[in-house]
Parts: C-alpha cells; structure tokens; sequence
C-alpha cells in the first residue's frame, strides 16, 4: 500500500488492493472518434459512428494499410473535434492485433507524436486509456491520444486463413469488428472522466481454443470486475452499466457463471460491446463481434455520448484480451486472458 | 509547455520540447538481472551475466516456451537481488518481438502482477524503462518490473526462416540475441537512478532491407540523441557513454554519418550493445547481435555496474527498434525506426 502523502503529492489517490488507481485530479476524455468498415455501419449502431466505410480496403492496397489509415483518420478526427494538432499531443499510445504491431506503427508514423506501442490484445483499447489517463494525471502532459483498432481481413489472414479460403466459422467464433476508435485524454474539461482504472493480470484456465475467444477472456473479465469492485468499494448497482469489451455471447454466459460463483449480480446492468455491435441474427456474426477495435469504435460512438449526456452517470469498462498467437496455438500452449478496468463517470 | 507548478506537485520538472521529461524525484534502479544463451556466455561478456544456459531450448519443447522461461527467471532473479517478492510489485512492463507478445505473456503470467505489454521492437527495454520511470516518479508504486526478451531460435522463425532450413546471411544482417534483462525500477535506495527519459518518435528514411535493421534503425537512434541532447542542454561529452541498443557495425557507421549533418560528434563516447555482445571475428555474427534482449541483458550485466561503481557518471542508453512484420515487408512496405532514450546517473 502507498502512503496517503506520496500519493495526494502526486494528484491522485490510491485505493486499496494493487490493481486499481484512483485518480484525485481525474482526467477528461477530451474528444473521441470511431471510424469502422461497412458492415459495422450496417450493424446496429451503424448511424453512431464518426466515419463508415463502405470499401473495406479504405482506398489502400492492402487490409494491413486499410487498418494502418483508419487509425490515423480515427486519430485526425479526436483531434479536429478537440481542435488540437498533432503538436498538442505529447505522447500516444496505441495497439492492434497484427504481428509486430504494423498497423499501428505505420498509421500514426507521420504524427510524429512520441509513442508507446502497446499489445494487450483486444485489451488494448483499455491498456492505452489507463497509462493516457496515468500520464495526464500525473502532469506529463495535457493531451495523450489513445488510439487502437482491428480489421476483419487482416486478423483473418493473421490469425486463421486468407479470406479467400472461405473457411467455415465455428458458432463459438466471433467475428472481428474493422475498425479503430481514438480517444484525447487531457485536462481540457469536458462531460466524461477517468476517475479510476484496475489494471489487469492475465488470467489463464487453460482453455486452448482459439475459436472460442469469449470462453478465454471471460476469466480475466470476471477477475477484473471483482477486484475493481473491491478495490473502489462499489457494488455492481454503482455502475450505470458493466461494460466487457468484446465477450460475445459465449464469454457473456460464462462471464455470469463466474460471477454467480464470487456471489456477485451483474446481469441487470452487463452489456458487452462485441454483442451489440453486430445483428446476431441478420449479419451471421456467430458470437458476436471482437478485435481490437470492437471496444474503442463502440466506446466512442455509444458509450460516451450516453455519459457526456449524463443518461449513464458512471460505467465500468473493460475491454478483454486472449493472448495467444498462431505458433502459440499450434504449439499446444493455452490461451490466457487479459481485461483492463476504466471507470468512466459523468461530470 | 507545461506550466512548472503543475509538474512540480506532480514530483517532476518538465525540460523544454515535447519528447522528454527530467524527473525531480528520479526513480531508482532497485536490481537488475540478465540471463542469455549459450553463444552469448561464449562472448566478451560472458562472465558478466546472471545466468547463462549451456542448452538454448531451456529445458523447455520449444524456442518461445525457452523464451519465456527466460523472462520468467531475468525477473525472479531481479526481484530476489532486491529481497522483493511478485507482490510487492505494482505493475509490470514487458514486451518482446514475436507476434503477438507471446513470450512475455506466457512468461510472466504466473507472477499475477498486472501488466501491460509493450510492443516496441529492439526499442522495448527503453519503453519499459520510460514507463516503468514514469510510474514510480509519479507515486503509483514503490516498485515496478520492465523486462524484454529475444532468443535467436524463435526470432529466425518468427522474421526470417526455421534454423534447420540453414540459410545464409548478408553482411549486413545482426544476429538476435539470446537473452532477456528484468529491471526493478523504485523509490528503494540504489547507486544508479533514472533521471530523465526522451520518447522516441517513428523515424521513417524510406529502407526496405529487413536484413539490414541497423540502417532503417539509426535515423531513429540520431533523432532521438539529437532531441535529449536539445531537451536537456547537454553536449555528448556530459555523458560518459551514450549507447545505443543494437545497430550493429553498419548501423553505428551511418549514426556517425547522420549525426555529423547535425553538427554533433558522439564518435568519441559512442558504444552500441549489438557491437559488444558478441566477437565479430570468432563468432560469425556479421553485423553484431540484435533483438529486444541484446540491450537489456547488456544493460543489467555492463552497464549497470559500471555507473554503480562510479566508473561511469551518466549514460543516456537509447534501445532502438526496427517496425516491421514479415507481412509489412512482404508487402513492400519501409522500415521505420525508433528509439527511447533513458538518462541513467550513478548516485
């Protein structure tokens, strides 16, 4: 545990437990944007989002500079909302799925915005949020830029088989979202605050199925949601809503299993991004949507707006990872989760 | 510019441009620990690290299960050196350069601490150190974890192709180490601290040779020795060494070259980890040694113990990392650079 004193001296405040920081000078989610493919924008939140779409290559030759441009046009977008420039951001942080981070790398190269590449998987949108809002609230700058995002053709050919092989999905499988949600974290005030994160641990079952995501992260889903609990003191109810990242609705059942089993309720208010995104039924997404830009795409263009407009007061959102690769699988290894706790309130 | 009341409360001052930060209260290198492979112990260094494995496959099936037993042990080794237990770590950082991250997921899953995982090629163990720094500065803990890691057998497969396909090299192309170094970085008292930090940005000179990394990495290395050196009004002589992670000997003699068009001559103070790892001329590694776990199994075993003793007084130490995939270069796409510059002092 920290002293009271070290903490109050540097602006925030801890609670108890080591995952969680409480931030006493919260930082504000300054702007955001989502930008997503066409069938997300036929999907139904298809109308929320900033940018749809409706070639998949964005105008590029391939899904890995398709990914690498939707990033950076979700990036120009946070910042033209905020009316900032790439010179007002001192440090991003950004992910995506693809081996060595490509994507990333070279979708915000040209910013020339010092930067902090990140892998937490589907987590990642949250791993990028907690250390944006631990720098601005420690005053290492008044803008960072969270930015992450995923891509159905490039994750296919990274993770199973080249599109045109037309593979069979299993009804376990998900579907990965593309698109790319941005966020400037910053002291600018605005309606909606980071007043808290819980840092994930990774959380292994030994589940080994690689086309069963949602079975995978829901431990790590569920040991995130109870420690953030614990550690802030809160109940379930505290939260307008308890928001997984990209569960689908195979994790969502067994995220309640492992719940009912640590004896706490989140049914009422458990909503999870990766099963609202898509139209089960119309778009034969199986269990729902997934990838690194499931979260922050459904984060930016429904959650917030419900928080600035103060219709949810605060949430809990947790963006959840399986941490696996191809040569991983094929080795037989297991495929542990990972989940990252942003408390997001109202103001 | 960030106002300097705000930094003061926050423990730290701020240097002039975007990319650096002078902590007040530097954070502490607590203990450090470094394990390699068999040809490493072979070279210059050998009797300097922690562990040395005669059999590179770690008694484990496979080259990236061998990878991650390495981190796992660089960080019980780091933590048992400063008598500290995985509990009384707050967050760990940690990153290496397979797809996906695997090494260091798998390896430090069992620790529980919680984690966020970095992708920044060669460049990691400077990333970790800015972040893991930046934490302790700011008071969310008293002791955090930065590890990285590369072993030769995982990372041929991984960029280039399987051992037993033995195929030959160019002149230019660096050798990945086999090796890991895990960093305890906190407010316990030691002989060296980090003082300041410079982020690095993308650097992109338009290379395509992914067999030479030292070329595409140097631009990113002059950029950010340059930027320090600016940021914090110092000349290369205020430094006893500045080091850089792995550009070899092709990559040294271009950073030479780029920092000469600056106006600034580091030749006399210049050592490169990827130069001193291995023997050129014994040991047939071309262009030098490479990987996430050159810089950082260099730093716990050579550099660290000289600033403890003294011998040196402030080294900026600059881990640079080539951004690529082997679907980027497949599908012609440049390799930028980049590299994060850490100023250590013997205290």
């Amino acid at each position: 545990m920290i002293p009271a004193s070290l903490c109050k001296k540097a602006g925030m405040i801890m609670t108890q437990g080591l995952q969680s920081i409480a931030f006493e000078q919260s930082p504000y989610v300054v702007s955001s944007a989502s930008v997503v493919g066409k069938k997300e924008g036929e999907g139904p939140l298809g109308k929320m989002f900033d940018m749809v779409e409706t070639e998949n290559l964005f105008g590029e030759d391939s899904w890995e500079a398709a990914e690498s441009t939707m990033q950076k046009e979700a990036c120009l977008l946070a910042m033209g909302k905020a009316h900032l420039h790439k010179e007002d951001v001192r440090f991003l942080f950004g992910g995506d799925l693809l081996r060595q981070g490509i994507a990333t790398s070279l979708g915000v190269m040209e910013f020339g915005i010092p930067m902090f590449g990140l892998f937490g998987a589907c987590s990642t949108s949250g791993e990028a949020l907690a250390l944006a809002s631990m720098s601005v609230a420690a005053g290492y700058g008044d803008y960072m830029l969270a930015v992450t995002s995923s891509h159905f053709g490039s994750a296919e050919k990274e993770f199973r088989f080249p599109l045109s092989y037309a593979n069979q999905r299993p009804l376990s499988a998900q579907w990965t979202v593309t698109g790319s949600g941005a966020f400037l974290v910053g002291r600018k005030r605005s309606h909606v605050r980071i007043t808290g994160i819980t840092v994930g641990k990774i959380v292994d079952f030994g589940l080994k199925d690689s086309q069963n995501m949602g079975a995978c992260m829901a431990p790590a889903a569920a040991d995130t949601i109870e420690t953030n609990l614990k550690d802030f003191g809160r109940e379930p109810d505290d939260y307008s809503r308890i928001i997984t990242g990209d569960l689908g609705y195979v994790g969502q059942s067994i995220l309640f299993d492992l719940m009912r089993g640590k004896e706490i309720d989140i049914k009422k208010n458990h909503i999870d991004c990766g099963m609202m995104i898509f139209d089960q039924n119309k778009q034969d997404t199986h269990a729902g949507g997934s990838g690194c830009g499931c979260a922050a795409s459904v984060l930016s263009s429904y959650i917030l707006p419900k928080l600035e407009r103060g219709e949810w007061k605060k949430v809990l959102f947790v963006p959840t990872g399986a941490l696996m690769s191809t040569v991983s699988f094929n080795e037989g290894a297991s495929v542990p989760g990972i989940a990252h706790g942003i408390v997001l309130e109202h103001c």
